[in-house]
């Protein structure tokens, strides 16, 4: 088809990671710039002019910014494995999930595991989220249903990240106990071949979180 | 097509009433609650109980909350006067702005003109912010080109609210001499007939913002 695909990103960046997994689901082949987020690159400056930040789809030259609408054009754009559904209903839903992960779930836990605003309250909301999105899950496989789908991706912070994190920091935000379904989701969604190739390896992620930890803790 | 289509907004949000001003540009009939801001309405809960906020679509008697996931699957469903392209990289773009807007012009402009935060600095990124929308209007009669797109349409509060509210917090922010092409595009945006028919009355705006300033100010 000759097309030429490019995704700048940063390997412990989960939006970066999501574009990546739609794009191996879907077997396209593209090329990957790691970005050192200390410093803008021209390139990322010159494809994300507005945000300055990864993840960024060039596709043929032509930049696409915000991982949302980036995880949206791919699907649009290369139709094997769909991960968003036809019914322009169950379309509005996943869509309307995937904000509310972005939006509210993944500031309130950040703000939890790192105590950046009100750590306490940040923790409650975090609670909350995680209990909706329970709800949500109910006993399926993955919210995208028995394959993973919008939904799942957008998640992989949930998935992944979460429980890395919350053990660096000495949470308990996602929990068998607490959370049975989404628990059981997140080994789903890690174990999967395609997820499970393209996360970053958990050590070099915890490394870094204690890292963080410690230099913040050093300046408080 | 024994469709059934209910809006709740509020008469001052401008997220209501893009979803309305879609609704009329495809002739979709509706009905419309008038939502009372400060006591969510049972029915509000029941459709939104995730952010318990306007607007809510309910089609069929199956709701969707945030308006940007409205106004997506409004264009899909009901395909007369398409507010978004066909083109995938095209829409992209569409998305890209109106989540710009959404997410970083609305708060700024929302924090320069109430002063909520650091207003200088709310101040300085608005302008930055319209000087963004200035070039990517450039000389197009609309965001979407000849006619009224999606970008348009989530650019309401900008075409609309902002020029009311700026002038009674008394501060310069879309001007004529600032951001011409803007400027230029607020007139024709709010003169259009379905927009113009679908807006706050001017005087009420205004008259809720001056009581809000003094209330404010009274309260410091």
């Amino acid at each position: 088809m000759g097309d030429e695909v490019k995704v700048f990103g940063h390997w412990r960046s989960p939006f970066g990671r999501s574009v990546e997994a739609v794009l191996k689901m879907k077997g396209v082949p593209y090329e990957y710039f790691e970005e050192d987020l200390s410093i803008k690159s021209p390139l990322l400056l010159k494809y994300n002019p507005i945000y300055k930040r990864v993840p960024v789809l060039v596709h043929n030259e032509k930049p696409i910014g915000e991982s949302l609408v980036i995880l949206q054009y791919i699907d649009e754009t290369w139709k094997d494995n769909p991960i968003l559904p036809q019914d322009p209903y169950e379309k509005a839903m996943c869509l309307f999930w995937a904000k509310f992960i972005h939006e509210k779930c993944m500031h309130a836990l950040w703000n939890a595991c790192w105590g950046l605003e009100d750590k306490e309250k940040a923790i409650e909301e975090s609670l909350d989220h995680l209990k909706t999105l329970e709800n949500e899950l109910k006993d399926k496989r993955f919210f995208g249903g028995d394959k993973i789908g919008f939904v799942d991706i957008v998640a992989n912070f949930i998935g992944f990240w979460l429980r890395a994190l919350q053990e660096v920091v000495g949470l308990e935000l996602l929990t068998q106990e607490k959370f049975p379904n989404l628990f059981k989701w997140s080994d789903e969604f890690v174990n999967c071949d395609i997820i499970k190739e393209n996360l970053p390896p958990r050590d070099k992620l915890t490394g870094y979180y204690q890292a963080h930890l410690a230099s913040s803790s050093a300046s408080k």
